[in-house]
């Protein structure tokens, strides 16, 4: 390539001339392009961000600056600058290069993340851990203008604001269309502002205003009450000037040499600094800046047009989602869906165009969606909200108190439960289980496919009080799909195998491998019965005790962490209903789960045909069924 | 009494002229320091709200319309005023009347709370519903002052805001959460509350900039090219007027007919509107104006001197917590605390006095004190972050990723865990060892007394990586203090009590129940082990297993719900040890718990002697007992 192989760290940045930068932005984002081409990932976050992660480079002095980047996945370019060209192939690969910050890779990475509007706060950590040790070095915060809608962006402002610690905060905003404060007005308020003019001409405003005879005095008076009015007359940016902090933009992200000269400015600034910094999502790569939001996370694609190859696969469950979503609100005018900035990852495009008045989207904002949620419940409608596992944690106590504690009556939809792949351990959703079961009046169903999803979605619309729905990131299983939609028997397990030597528990897509593994063990000889729990709340504790007694084993598999999972809630029941001659085998994860492709993952934790089978073994079914 | 018996319904109100209405606000006020100086309450908050409650219910109709409270603990008037005057005298007892919204009590109660800074998405959700059902009638949300540095106000603001929905939000400003608030916020209104002439002052300077030749007319030009630039020089309020609020305010909330004048103008008003009243906390009862932070929630007084009943009683675990860390940050000058608006509450006073470098007060703002503390960590120090039990829920994802996926290097002190008495189950701390056991890294402590919170805070501050420490409300066991601090051996439990026949494993303070009840069992002929578990994680394996063997019989008792619980995590460890010949009884509460008296409602659950010896019948060791 060239100039790119060439630099080792971001010092070797400093070197270079205006014409070589260029070239060496060109040559980041043909590499970019050609990586996520194979690999798939968040091309057109990154491609915004080439020069402004030049800029903070040739700026800054990390890893003695900490540069704190927000959700992370926009890190690519810093990853390339960084020392880790050599490995950029094997991103979001297994044991590969995370396509987010890792304090284990580099120490250039400050902070992890994975979610949203977190790099304020960790940012006032480090300077607040500067200040308390007299260390001298700057600290920065990159965040998009999506995740400034996050509540605890916000919170993070307001305690910065006041601090008036010495922090830089990048606002990297790529809504070019919708931002008011972009344009030639605002380019003509911020030189005001920002050249060294503007106190000389603040100064001559004063002068002016008190030279006119008796009037001139009493609106220099005026002026003067309210504090810093003439401040407000003259700068953009006045919302994050009223929570303390010094506002410099908006300026040209894609302007190397301008960024670099605001970020100096800022570095003399001893006080709270936001930076506001306008880029352009996919910069560079015309597919991606004609199709930002399918360039944001996308699979491998054609370089050259910028297609994706189209699979024939049975539609996702997301996808089905929508649909029966959308179906079902034609006929219950009731229905409301809300979205936290998701409205494609969460199949509810469709509904959104047919029921605008019907679909809110309120931002990254995920605590505030679902006690709305609970508001659109009282108010007589019938909210369903979609949010990925991994963010339904941001809305933890809201789902307790407002939704639950309450009883309002509110559909949950956790999207991409279980593991997803390569985005890695921050978008695995293998906790919810856990978090969710232990909250009371909360009824959790999980479907076994496509299918019975919309049965289970029909069924969560049907019922009053607070629902649940567990479906993975993944396609279908390709079933056929029924005709019309009926309601699941409530709270009660569906048996898809009889067997006399063990049970087999699974929920979700995961009860298909427990029939292939019973189809297996009976090839050894073992008569396994396998049970598709449906209900992880309300447990079927009939069913559950019957075969508790029919073959005093069972096996539990999950796609979800073993502590607190559906295996414990098995034996929670166990204890309870005073079964104590039931031997188990709990399949599950045991911690955090690495990137990689789904199938890997799952073999490599035993939630397969060969991990079932083993843990029949270890229930010594395989000695005894050879035995018998 | 007189007026106030006479209030049946708000709609009584409106027949009150002026006098009268000061009357009625004197009766309310005595009435509720009459009560809560017996039963305890949220005194300080409720005398505060005395006028604008009488507006809101004179000027609004509800539960027509819908007046959505935040935090809920400022409803007494509120109650007083929608027919609950007779059952007032049981407020926060067992069975009584809340001291927070019930939907069950009242149609006048719209949405429950006890956490803060949910009541105008509640409100959002309420507005919405009605225009999707084409109703009419105003969505009012009450907030404090403290309540607006929560991050999802803010969410919901920045929602409400842009939705030009009508909805009306009252701020009310008492400049206290439940102490002084803190933030650029916080500022930022104090700012708006000095500054009170804007409406007079807009007038007048618009007439005169007209009228200024030539230079008038240049400010004016240059005013007119910042948008919106002579609101910007004249209107308070403008962080909400960029929010898409209209702004009136601030005004004096015990001017009872000028609030009532306002809440007029704001409901001929067709969009987001907010209205900032500044209230004065305690308001009309001397010791309560004068120590608004002790009388915001009291125990029972006085109500002639205010003065609180000391009662000789050993310290608290909050006060044992807050004096040693005050003591170990004096050798260690990394250690800093961080509170979410509770610096009195989570027993941090004096530290904050003693090291104010080193005290940070977020505000009501979870979410970022646990982000904040991974980030101190990261920059190199020991931070420390005291959260009631209940709270945590609102800081979930931030303990799950940013301190535990990253192991940064966090205490996480789980003050208020277990049942918390009168506040009842907003404010009861039972989840916590559910949805923290689950996640991966952190260690979880919990001491039997004060004497070993001792210890094991000084053991959390010397390990590296997130460790957590639980604690409860109550008083401690008044046990000798150990003038050394040591280290507690890791991931080991403490046997108190060793026993042939079951071996009874508590954690926390309930260890002390367990030995009574081992004493208890003795007398009934059976033979009980008593297990302190001290780590709730990583389990003490080598002791389980060998009181497995011992005993083949456990009970487990927690002040914690039993879905999830620690009973679980024993029950996870039989299975994964492949034991299983153990049987378990688990102790702790099956869902909610209501309020009322702590050893009403341990007795109640059977976290009590009786209740173990009760789980000893169970496993059938009194008939066993007596016949070996």
């Amino acid at each position: 390539m060239g100039l790119l192989e060439k630099i080792q760290e971001p010092k070797d940045l400093r070197k270079l001339n205006s014409t070589e930068l260029a070239t060496l932005a060109h040559e980041i984002r043909q590499e970019m392009i050609k990586v996520v081409s194979q690999n798939g990932g968040h091309l057109a976050p990154n491609l915004g961000v080439v020069e402004l992660t030049l800029a903070l480079h040739r700026t800054f002095n990390s890893p003695k600056d900490k540069i704190v980047w927000d959700v992370g996945h926009q890190t690519y370019v810093h990853k390339l600058l960084t020392g880790r060209l050599p490995k950029f192939k094997t991103i979001r690969q297994y044991k590969g290069l995370s396509g987010f910050p890792k304090r284990g890779e580099s120490p250039h990475d400050s902070f992890e993340t994975g979610h949203s509007s977190t790099s304020i706060s960790a940012a006032v950590g480090y300077a607040k851990a500067r200040d308390v040790l007299h260390e001298d070095h700057h600290v920065v915060a990159v965040i998009g203008d999506g995740a400034m809608t996050g509540g605890m962006a916000f919170e993070a402002l307001n305690h910065a604001g006041h601090s008036e610690t010495n922090i830089i905060v990048v606002l990297n905003d790529n809504e070019m269309s919708i931002s008011p404060n972009v344009g030639a007005m605002s380019t003509y308020l911020n030189r005001l502002r920002t050249d060294p003019m503007y106190d000389k001409r603040k100064e001559e405003l004063e002068y002016l205003l008190k030279r006119i005879p008796g009037i001139g005095n009493q609106v220099a008076k005026l002026a003067a009450k309210a504090k810093d009015s003439l401040k407000y007359l003259l700068v953009p940016g006045l919302l994050f000037e009223e929570l303390g902090f010094t506002y410099l933009g908006p300026i040209d992200g894609h302007d190397l040499a301008l960024v670099e000269q605001v970020f100096e400015q800022a570095k003399n600034k001893k006080c709270p600094v936001l930076i506001h910094v306008v880029t352009c999502k996919g910069k560079g790569y015309k597919p991606a800046e004609e199709n930002p939001d399918v360039f944001h996370g996308i699979g491998p694609f054609d370089p050259e047009t910028g297609k994706v190859a189209k699979k024939s696969a049975p539609p996702t469950y997301t996808a089905v989602f929508g649909e029966t979503l959308c179906k079902l609100a034609e006929e219950n005018s009731k229905i409301v869906a809300i979205t936290a900035a998701m409205p494609s990852g969460t199949g509810l495009n469709e509904f959104a165009k047919k029921y605008p008045e019907r679909f809110f989207d309120v931002g990254i904002a995920e605590q505030h969606a679902v006690t709305f949620a609970a508001g659109l419940a009282f108010g007589g409608l019938k909210p369903v909200v979609p949010i990925y596992s991994t963010f339904y944690q941001r809305a933890y106590d809201q789902v307790l108190h407002d939704v639950c504690l309450q009883q309002a009556n509110v559909v949950l939809a956790i999207d991409r439960a279980g593991i997803v792949g390569d985005d890695g351990p921050t978008h695995h959703g293998i906790f919810d289980i856990s978090f969710f079961r232990i909250i009371p009046n909360l009824i959790i169903m999980a479907p076994k496919d496509e299918n019975e999803l919309r049965h289970m979605l029909y069924t969560a619309l049907k019922y009053n009080g607070p629902i649940a729905l567990r479906y993975p990131r993944s396609v279908g299983q390709g079933v056929a799909m029924d005709k019309n939609l009926v309601e699941i028997p409530f709270g009660k397990a569906e048996v898809l195998r009889d067997g006399r030597d063990v049970t087999i528990i699974g929920v979700g897509p995961m009860v298909y491998t427990c029939l292939q593994a019973a189809q297996e063990l009976s090839h050894l000889g073992v008569d396994a019965a396998v049970v598709n729990l449906r209900f992880v709340t309300p447990l079927d504790r009939e069913l559950l005790s019957h075969y508790a007694r029919q073959t005093k084993k069972f096996i539990t598999i999950e796609d979800h962490a073993l502590k607190g999972g559906m295996g414990s809630a098995i034996l929670e029941f166990l204890e309870e209903e005073g079964i104590d001659d039931v031997v188990v085998e709990r399949l599950g994860y045991p911690g955090f789960v690495d990137q990689g492709p789904i199938s890997k993952l799952l073999s490599i934790y035993g939630l397969s045909v060969k991990g079932i089978v083993q843990a029949a073994e270890r229930l010594q079914l395989l000695g005894s069924a050879a035995e018998s």
